[in-house]
């Protein structure tokens, strides 16, 4: 046995000890269990325009874009893309990536270096987190939406002479509360720093994003990131706001210069869900109504995304319940070390709009059943 | 003007003075540029089977996978890729990602911490680069190819008790020479290493690969990662080893737990280009003997991949070159600082197998031609 073989059973054996080990299961198509757990907010991923549009670019374009964007990876579909994306998000100018990863990572470390001071918000997603690591920039992770703390943060760095950077998500992934965007957005002005918000559960569960709806969207010291991957139900991310601020990112940002252009199927996908999300609003209403609604049954906060997090007393209570849903045809999500910031197991349960309503209905009975057993 | 905008400007500013702004040019559907710009070796992206098999998993799956592949991300299709990919690679085991980015970014930081020490060739890819600084592991890059430089660096970490890493690639991009990955792998079962290789440009064109066709695939201090983008056509990356280094990806690599899974349609498009690839090694052989036949033409050297480096004068130059080609209906690519190892602009050739022969002949003649006027 290798030393790298030891190192790698010893991992298996701490994660087995912890309870905290992770399997793939593969889920079949047409695969009937209801599903609670993805992130398909809105059901546009299987919308059969969304399908359509997506298959049909795979049938036009190729199964890939063949290339980097730099190169000959930028299709037609891109721009669509890209230019109806920041029509809808109110911003000037948008850029397509890959992965929402990608955009996240772009974003940060083509502005960022070593002379930059970056305020992280303690909730915030691991791709941001590896953005600041990967800028090399000067971190200070803030308490969770704490203003003040940001503020203190936006004066120590005007008084070094440090540009600074704010990270924040617009509605965050494990406890599902809304950022204060107002807020930050005023404190960035004043110190001229510049906010980056991540929309990834914002667009779409509030239409065009709580940046938008706030009034913030096109100032100079506001950046969105968003994902194509969640109510866009595609695959991909955009950085979205000036145009300098998108030639910058196509010359600077490494994870969008070496990495292969998003490839037809999910752009075009992605495009299609938007144009649906436009023009049936009724959609983001009723993941709200349906969250809202679930989380009134079951006695916990209710969320401004469209993923309720239960608080769960230990990971192997979160697992069990997991399994007495699939039981029960229903799939949901487990949040678990590392994945949550607190340490606290919990159940991720989405409210898709996607799910018929009858389906919903028998999901939320079986799920206060459920919960009062397992808790 | 706030700070960032003052900023933004002065980078664009220096950008433009150098001569290195680039600008994204999208192409339309039906483009009838021959493209030897783009990384489709073999043809495979727009294959009518690979086309096919692409839409088809739209139609079924969706456009996007709607989750993590830990939540309910992970389709049949996935896994049915990652088998039939860890068997033509001849590996135990492989595990598929959105991005090839994605791939070196987990396997890097899943397995190297600041106790690692890693060796990394001074040629390698901007994702492994990256990969490294994000896992805050030891490094020390290494002169091109030099083995006997890594294995002082072996000698310096096993007497510092150090883990120790090795990154290559089976074939460089920019120079498109391969490694000598039969001494580093016999360097590292020495003393205890891993060698990490890159096929992202020997799949396909090596049929199952350089590691694979050497010998050394399987073994347990050689792991893979390759791409889905190239030789096969789509979009995402594998990392190929042990089942026990699988399963810890999945449960420790943050670029694939904190990512939604590979939409279906490039999924199944890598799988159907897989089975072309298998059952068609004439394809490979035909890319490497255009290779051959256009570096005899150009008197350059002949790469071990299928792309062609043409040394130009200056980076004008090459984008002048690269302009008179399109004139003449050939899509070229052109590598300029910052993607260059050694600073000097190329023109990049790609002998893909799937331009038709009458259009290849003629676009040799066209290239000889050009690069004479131009470099």
């Amino acid at each position: 046995m290798t030393a790298w073989e030891r190192w790698l059973a010893d991992q298996a054996t701490a994660r087995e000890d912890a309870g905290l080990t992770r399997r793939l299961r593969p889920r079949a198509v047409g695969d009937p269990t209801i599903d609670l757990a993805g992130n398909d907010y809105l059901g546009l991923a299987v919308d059969p325009a969304v399908r359509e549009a997506a298959g049909a670019a795979a049938l036009a374009w190729g199964a890939g874009a063949a290339a980097s964007r730099l190169v000959t990876g930028t299709l037609a579909v891109h721009a669509e893309l890209e230019d109806e994306l920041a029509a809808y998000l109110r911003q000037p100018a948008a850029l397509v990536f890959s992965t929402g990863y990608h955009a996240n990572l772009s974003v940060v470390t083509a502005l960022a270096d070593r002379t930059t001071r970056v305020l992280s918000d303690a909730h915030i997603h691991a791709s941001l987190v590896d953005a600041v690591r990967l800028s090399r920039a000067q971190l200070t992770v803030v308490p969770h939406s704490d203003v003040e703390a940001v503020h203190a943060g936006l004066v120590a760095a005007a008084e070094a002479g440090e540009r600074a950077m704010v990270l924040a998500e617009s509605v965050y992934s494990v406890l599902g509360d809304a950022a204060p965007l107002v807020e930050l957005a005023a404190l960035c002005e004043r110190y001229d720093a510049l906010l980056v918000v991540d929309e990834a559960h914002g667009v779409g569960v509030h239409g065009p994003g709580l940046v938008a709806t706030l009034g913030l969207a096109g100032l100079p010291h506001v950046v969105v990131t968003a994902t194509l991957s969640k109510s866009l139900g595609a695959q991909g991310g955009a950085v979205l706001g000036s145009v300098a601020l998108r030639e910058h990112l196509v010359n600077r940002a490494r994870p969008f210069i070496f990495d292969t252009g998003l490839a037809p199927a999910p752009t075009a996908g992605a495009l299609a869900a938007l144009r649906i999300m436009r023009s049936r609003p009724e959609l983001g209403a009723l993941v709200r109504e349906r969250v809202d609604g679930l989380a009134d049954a079951l006695g916990v906060v209710a969320p401004a995304g469209a993923v309720l997090s239960v608080p769960m007393s230990s990971p192997r209570a979160a697992v069990a319940a997991q399994a007495a849903a699939l039981e029960a045809g229903l799939r949901v999500g487990c949040f678990r070390p590392p994945s949550v910031p607190d340490g606290i197991s919990r159940l991720r349960i989405t409210a898709s709009a996607g799910v018929p309503e009858a389906d919903w209905q028998r999901a939320v009975a079986t799920l206060v059943a459920l919960v009062k057993e397992h808790q």
